[in-house]
């Protein structure tokens, strides 16, 4: 039973390790974002839209690691 | 029985490693946010509802690390 | 009776790890919240209710480690 | 008597490493708002409460390690 | 059983790893991007596409980690 | 009696990383205090008693770990 | 059947490891190429020429440690 | 005799551990303190006797550290 | 098997540490090669045969590591 | 025999360690009441007996972990 | 055979950790000179003699660990 | 014989440790008093021997170390 | 046959860790030489021949490190 | 033969890590000699002989690692 447990380990660590880095991403991306909103106004729309483009990409890192891990966590 | 203390080990993991990412990147966030508005108060709406998205998108980080840590209890 | 050991392990880390991250993304929104409130003393109102929802949200993510470890220790 | 011992070794994890970040916080945050109050002497009584609520929500998540090391010692 | 926990670790290792320096470049990137369209409104379409050209070269390293990760959760 | 010894070796954990996370806050605490009675000599009373509030806050998350520390020696 | 698991360990980290470094590498040469465009829009096309030949050779850093994986992944 | 062994290691880890962060919390402070006697000599007595005091916190919680030192080289 | 396990673990870590510091070193170059540029537009040609000069000697070294890599796999 | 080798290794990490905290703490104070006699070199007397009793006070950090190291030594 | 194994281990690590330090010294040497040559075109010939030196002293570094690492690999 | 090994290992880790805290602490204190000594060429003879009783006073944190690394060869 | 290979792992790292600290030292070196370079064109000898000796002193650390490694190799 | 093995790999680590605490001092040292030699040429002379002292204290560091390196070798 033991193999299991180390898979369950697997699942664990592919979606823990999976969001350091890209929720990091996007801090910095969201802090530049409301830091340049506010130096200039009136580009809001065309930041705000550069945004969610940037971090739909970087949600997207994650999710490949919950992907991987729902096919692990199947197999405990 | 070690597997089932494996599998709460890797729970706990899941669950604890999944908050450094996005604590720290909704830190970095929410602290530009302010600086923003104290820099321009008229934008403060836009910067708000700016910050609220950004830090839902990374709240939901650690909602996936929390799924998959309640899908191993379930199991030790 | 190894088993429940390390479970008590991981609830341990379950909870430590998780005030982590929290803890100094509170601390940089606080330090920040209180600079802005010093350079724009009138938008303070608008400053500390932010500061309230976004520490809320992080203060929410230890919550969710111990809730983990409150499970974990019910198995100890 | 080996699993009491990990038992403890987890206890004195849990509030250990709980120490750290909320540590680190509350120095950014105090020393943040000395900063302020000498830069803006009349917002004091406005920086000061804030200070004192950012605090103790950060003492808060050193006291939830703490709760789960006495449910640990308990069991040693 | 053992040898299919260890490649079941091995995957997620690969994709949880190869989010780290791709989301933190991403990051990085996107958040640049940002200031920049703020500062300089009118070059936007030339940032964006140079945007947009970076971060998929950077999704690509994460989506050769997955395709190894892929390679190694079917042999589990 | 490697019990006990693994317990002597959780007290010494217990009290040494209990003083990293506080000293260093209480080191960032102290030297933003100096720097601003050194800026704004009027405002030192008001500075001074915030820094000692601040301080006894962190000195206090070392005791927790000191606490457990000598409930833990008291089972060697 | 342990030899073939550390085998795919081997590939797993050959991939993870190579993507961090030029990872972050390719992030600060788009973030500062980004910068430049938006200073000296006219040199454009001088920039962005450089910053595809630079990207290309640290994509190629990358793209060894997936032949080193590929090759690896062959005799798990 | 391996167990003493282990508490005189245990000892060795609480002085040492603990001496890491007074001492760089003390050399911050002091540090900050020199910088602000040159800037303003004539707070030289004010900010002499704050660093005395947080100076002595510091060291106190080093002191902390000692003291289960001793108590464990006691039991080797 | 195992001796060639290791050889192959060895293989990836000759490749995939190889790649970490000249991607890094590549990347700080090529980023100030293109600050360079957008200042000093007329210096454009000395600048970039520099930096193509700096990036081929360290890509080097993580020719140096594949090249051990190869000779690594050729025994597992 | 293993008993007494490994109260070395605690004497060594004893002293070790010891030195690293208070040897960084005491080069920032030093350097900085160098550049303060530099900017103020009237005030040099008040900083140099400033910076005698704050190393003193971080020399002794250290000479803690060498009491502990002799005790230990004296043990092997 | 599990000597040659750990042998190739060697080999392995004594080159891939000695690109590390020599490529960051080189991308951090590589980049001022870049940048001091926008700043003084006309020093150009000066720089890149004093380049070109640092360099291959630093890639020297890296050729004394391959050195070792094939008179290893000559033994697996 | 294991255990003297041991002991040259601690001998070994006693005087490498003890390097690493004091070197880089005199090299922050060397490069400000050069610095010094350029900005106020007057106040050399000052800010040198002030220099020299800061780098005596590091230097005794290895000399410590050794002093134990020479107690623990005898042992070998 | 296992001591050999530990001897070469110690070769390896004795080459491999040496090469760390000296070539970031040595890379700190060169870039503030040649940023100096291009402030005072005119200092050109006299910065060069210091940067030549201490680069030399730097490059004598690691190959105190290689020839502790010729030593091993020479044994395994 | 085990014990000769741990005794050259504590050589290695002996010589190895005493480098890259001195050569990173050496580092910070000599680039700033650099900049300050730039800054006033006048001072050359006392800039440069401060130099030499600071960096041949740092050099002594590492000689003592060798030292013990060499006496640690003898007993291989």
């Amino acid at each position: 039973m033991t193999s299991s447990a180390i898979i369950a380990l697997a699942a664990a660590l592919a979606v823990a390790l999976s969001t350091i880095g890209p929720a990091i991403g996007q801090g910095i991306t969201a802090s530049k974002a409301m830091e340049s909103i506010a130096r200039q106004p009136e580009a809001a729309g065309n930041i705000r839209s550069s945004m969610i483009i940037a971090m739909a990409l970087m949600e997207a890192l994650t999710i490949y690691g919950l992907l991987i891990a729902f096919m692990l966590v199947a197999k405990v």
